[in-house]
């Protein structure tokens, strides 16, 4: 039998769990609530009891380790969940070794979009290259670097946050202290407060909006355009540092790419010169494993071994 | 006797090139014209006389190999300068194959900001780490991206173009096509700039305003917030990327430090979550070697082997 590793999805709603080999074929996957309101101990036991169900089927002989994405910080040498917004209970958690200790196996920890970044590098829409950089437009803008194959941490593991750089030095407040993050006017609540502004009383979401803009109304246009153009100075950015190949884009706004897209790429093309230098030999385009992104790249984390941390 | 390299900074104005041991002490260093008027030919055997006379004196046997750094663009692969400003004669000239069969020894090529990152890390402001990130304010802002010890290229060598990232996204209008560049908000020419709208007439450099700010004038003190600001936003941005735990500063308008670091530094610890939680473990530094680093860098290269790129 083939070897595999599984790969841990914690969600602040869902937790799935799936068993990946090392062809990247998804064996078996689970799903459940997370319920993080019962606590952290409830929370480990639901993730051990899912990698158990997982081994018990697939046998433990040909299992390589464990891997677990979370909403939330890491603290990599110490496996700790430093501080998790969606989990509130686990802050400063040291989740790494409980859960190796509950299900007897190494145990791999990782920041959720950083997670994502690494499976679509190795299953998804970065499979070509060493090279990539992942902004997820959800809630939030997550954000992953890969480089050279790997997840790039920083020296304190917080690396890739590409969510709240400044795009515009005077622009929307954000909860992390900064004004004009990225996040505050490329993600889904950019979005919708964009939309509650141009359209007060009708709380439309951004499917609602996309499909106004398909049908020609131009104040739904004018809002994927402003978040195109804020996801091209990002991007510019990204470009003009790291010279990258690929850059990808995930999460919930993404269907309405062809509403944003061709700002965003006009912007990427005037504000960084090594984008337009490249040429076709550099892309942006959207991911290829949906919500699957992060189980996959937690899966891979055992089979890549330690990764990059200086 | 201790092997060595040869490093050569190749400026637009002056040639330099230095024996280095691998100690990092300077052996002999020579300098000249560099007449990049005279073409490319001119200047390839100015160089290779330049070689000739440092290996003359300190043997052919101990030479690990050379590096050159050269203010433009590198063809990595290829050995080429792509593009250079400053020496227009070099437009994709093949300088590492040519060079290297003049002098009959290795040769690397580097951009000049490349080479001076890694100098700054291998025997100045970055000895104690493995990432930071450099900038220099001169003419421009040039920029360098050193991860685990090495040069960060990208994959057509165009990395680490920090001069070029957006800190405004309708800021002051620059060549490359962009507007809002970090360096036509943070170089000794957006200084000279600035000065020119405040005391019209009176043609200030930066060591003029650097006087008038000290002398509590507040116009020229205005003038170096500004530039803080603008290198507060970008060294906020490379915090949220790497977290790296250095970020050095290097050029012509550091002896203004004391009259531009203090926004620049209240804008990161404001814009980067991360530069903040790391507090004393992160920093942003003025650089130790001065005029130098490029020459260093020049001369790690074949120390230090082939870098970084993917």
């Amino acid at each position: 039998m083939n070897q595999y590793a599984i790969g841990v999805d914690l969600g602040g709603t869902n937790l799935r769990a799936a068993a990946i080999d090392t062809t990247g074929k998804i064996i078996e996957q689970i799903e459940g609530p997370t319920d993080g309101v019962d606590g952290s101990e409830a929370v480990l036991q639901r993730i051990g009891a899912a990698i158990d169900q997982l081994r018990d089927t697939h046998g433990r002989a040909s299992l390589l380790g464990i891997g677990v994405g979370v909403p939330g910080f890491i603290h990599m040498e110490k496996g700790l969940i430093t501080d998790s917004p969606n989990l509130p209970s686990m802050k400063n958690y040291p989740m790494r070794d409980l859960l190796s200790e509950l299900v007897d196996a190494p145990v791999i920890l990782e920041n959720d979009a950083n997670a994502a970044a690494l499976g679509e590098k190795w299953m998804g829409a970065g499979r070509q290259v060493n090279d990539m950089m992942l902004l997820t437009l959800g809630t939030g803008v997550g954000g992953g670097v890969i480089l050279n194959g790997r997840i790039w941490h920083g020296f304190m593991g917080m690396g890739g946050e590409i969510g709240h750089i400044t795009v515009n030095p005077t622009g929307n407040p954000c909860g992390c202290g900064n004004v004009g993050c990225l996040e505050k006017h490329a993600s889904a609540t950019a979005v919708r407060a964009m939309a509650d502004m141009l359209f007060p009383g009708e709380n439309l979401d951004p499917k609602q909006l996309n499909d106004l803009a398909s049908s020609g109304n131009e104040k739904a246009k004018l809002i994927f355009e402003r978040m195109g153009e804020a996801l091209g100075i990002a991007i510019a950015t990204l470009s003009q540092i790291f010279n990258a190949p690929l850059y990808v884009l995930s999460g919930g706004v993404l269907p309405a790419w062809n509403h944003f897209a061709p700002k965003m790429i006009s912007e990427v093309q005037r504000r960084s010169f090594n984008f337009r230098h490249c040429g076709a030999g550099n892309q942006i385009v959207p991911a290829t494993l949906g919500g699957s992104a992060g189980l996959y790249g937690a899966a891979f984390l055992p089979m890549v071994g330690r990764n990059l941390a200086s």
